[in-house]
């Protein structure tokens, strides 16, 4: 099927994902008293008076926002805050849809840090908590970092840790499946955008494997002198010299590769330099960096990608629902890297026989968001 | 009924009054294809290449933000953005109710008007219109105006013009009854903040009427010298020489009194000075500057209120679904004056034999939002 056509088509038809639902019918004078005026005058005094019972009497204790600048949608980069709405629709739509989460798509029309982090600060007592989404990096870092560090309420750039959350429960069955320990693999992760960097920094807080990261100037190196503060740490994940190596030294004694670039970034050639068995993640969305049929082509035990219509759908849309429904549930401010890490086994434990085949489970498996809900506390 | 304490009481039960609605299930790959990934992706390519199309494939084409930052609540005054929020949550609640617009609550935790101004920009984009609600005087004229001016859609700040408007409706009828003009009659209005200011002016430009306003030094007079650029221009609404003068001299020979204010600041004693068979809309929310009976007692012809449990609920209510209703479905960029007083005179005429408990149609009333809609083009 021609997804991207049908896509149009229904957005079309539908005129967008989601809607605003009212929990009651106003079909009486009696029912405008009560949640209209002169009613509603005394739950505000209520909230003025004892603010902390805002959440107990309004949507905000179950809401939260789905927040774009637009800058770094997809695997289509820079496309403007505009172009990014269907996204943002469609991750409120699967917050709906899986964890009963109402989400809100706002996108913004402001780019640098200072604006971004001031515009959400402006907004955020309207909400429980806030999906940050599609915003490029280096900018996420610090507009993440610095939300975390001045709101009361748990903040999450998805393309970072939803990712990292989800790769790494991908990785703790895939390597069973392999019999060789993280902690004793090689990993190659190419690309060091958000994604790639929340990933490195996860699995190395997880398993101190021996990690190797490829931007687009090349491999990341402790003596490059161009790397900014996150991609310095990144050249600390491993003890190489790779400064103006060619990236076949990267791929030669390596077991686990993840994409997490573009299309055409790994070829069937890399894996056949890679240790056998190798396990290949090649998440690229929509189009994967190597097609699943290649990689296995060239000796790959274990392909996941990030689409649907493979097997082992390595999507974060596995984790941020359930992330979010805990935090949202047990009243958590910060989502911390133990949470992350409790996530990822508990996504991982759902499937008891891994396979090839089936080293996660399906988006769809309503064990998923409950899973991971219980140990966001 | 104690309606306050059923309110508290309804708030709790639901957990706030609004929730967000998947438009489809996502209960197969197929549909998280298409609309999720890989499928949306071709989405957000044609909105990239076709800016014009956003409204066509998101919620956009349907959606409003009511945005507040809880300086001037109801009667209740400055209680604060988070106090304010199920006051917006319920008018989100009567847009998707009366005229099925999805309307979001955005509270703001910023209060100069240029740090609004620019909270609003930064997320505009969100959304097709913005329903300013509960910003105090002078600063929502000032944020109004500016949003308007660099905005490309409908920016209204209702508490001005959605209560003009069902003022100027319920005016309309009233004077019919009591058989003076519109333009014919002396109108004092009670209150100069949002909602006194832009009565005054859409009366003035409807009927060019003599209007004395009140604000809480006293008399509204072109001689004195601590009037804002607002207040400047209600002094010229009227030839009387009131300054330092008591306001019982107002009272005098005036028609029509219009409360916008608080509960205590009309008294029986100040209608028994005012021309025979007076008009009395004495709208201060929840709690009526006048007891409604009190007024009948002093002489009044038609009384109004603002609530619901009384007769002629003169509340925006009526107004603001029908408005942005109108101005979504026909794409219009900006509510005019002419928008106002058309949308006034359609109200009004929903009444066909106006009496004295029937000035105004029933806010449940099927017929007002499409009659309002109809002339927002």
């Amino acid at each position: 099927m021609d997804y991207g056509a049908k896509s149009i088509e229904q957005h079309k038809k539908l005129k967008g994902k989601i809607a605003i639902l009212s929990k009651d019918k106003l079909d009486s004078k009696e029912k405008l008293s009560i949640y209209y005026t002169p009613g509603m005058g005394a739950v505000s005094s209520l909230i003025a008076e004892h603010p902390e019972k805002v959440n107990d009497l309004t949507w905000r204790n179950n809401n939260l926002a789905v927040i774009s600048d637009g800058s770094a949608v997809l695997g289509l980069g820079n496309i403007g805050p505009e172009a990014s709405l269907p996204v943002m629709e469609g991750k409120c739509m699967l917050f709906k849809e899986f964890a009963n989460i109402d989400a809100v798509p706002i996108i913004l029309d402001v780019h640098t840090a200072d604006e971004i982090v001031e515009a959400i600060k402006a907004i955020h007592l309207s909400f429980g908590a806030i999906n940050l989404e599609d915003i490029a990096a280096p900018i996420c870092f610090e507009v993440e970092e610095r939300l975390k560090n001045s709101l009361n309420i748990p903040v999450m750039h998805d393309d970072q840790h939803g990712t990292a959350v989800v790769v790494l429960a991908g990785l703790i069955n895939a390597t069973k499946l392999r019999g060789v320990a993280l902690k004793d693999s090689k990993i190659v992760i190419i690309g060091a955008g958000a994604a790639g960097v929340a990933v490195a920094n996860l699995i190395y807080k997880y398993a101190k494997s021996n990690i190797v990261v490829i931007d687009s100037v090349g491999i990341i190196d402790k003596n490059r002198n161009d790397l900014n503060p996150q991609k310095q740490l990144l050249a600390t994940y491993n003890q190489g010299d790779y400064l103006n190596k060619p990236l076949s030294d990267v791929f030669k004694d390596a077991d686990i590769v993840i994409g997490l670039s573009k299309p055409g970034l790994l070829n069937e050639s890399d894996i056949k330099l890679m240790n056998k068995n190798p396990i290949i993640f090649s998440l690229a969305n929509p189009t994967p960096e190597i097609n699943p049929e290649d990689a296995k082509k060239a000796g790959a035990l274990v392909v996941a990608t990030g689409r649907a219509d493979y097997p082992n759908q390595v999507n974060n849309a596995l984790t941020f629902p359930g992330i979010f429904r805990g935090a949202l549930d047990h009243k958590v401010k910060k989502i911390t890297d133990e949470h992350k890490i409790a996530a990822a086994e508990a996504l991982a434990a759902i499937v008891t026989n891994p396979t090839a085949e089936m080293i996660i489970p399906s988006i769809l498996d309503k064990n998923v968001v409950p899973a991971i809900a219980a140990v966001i506390v």
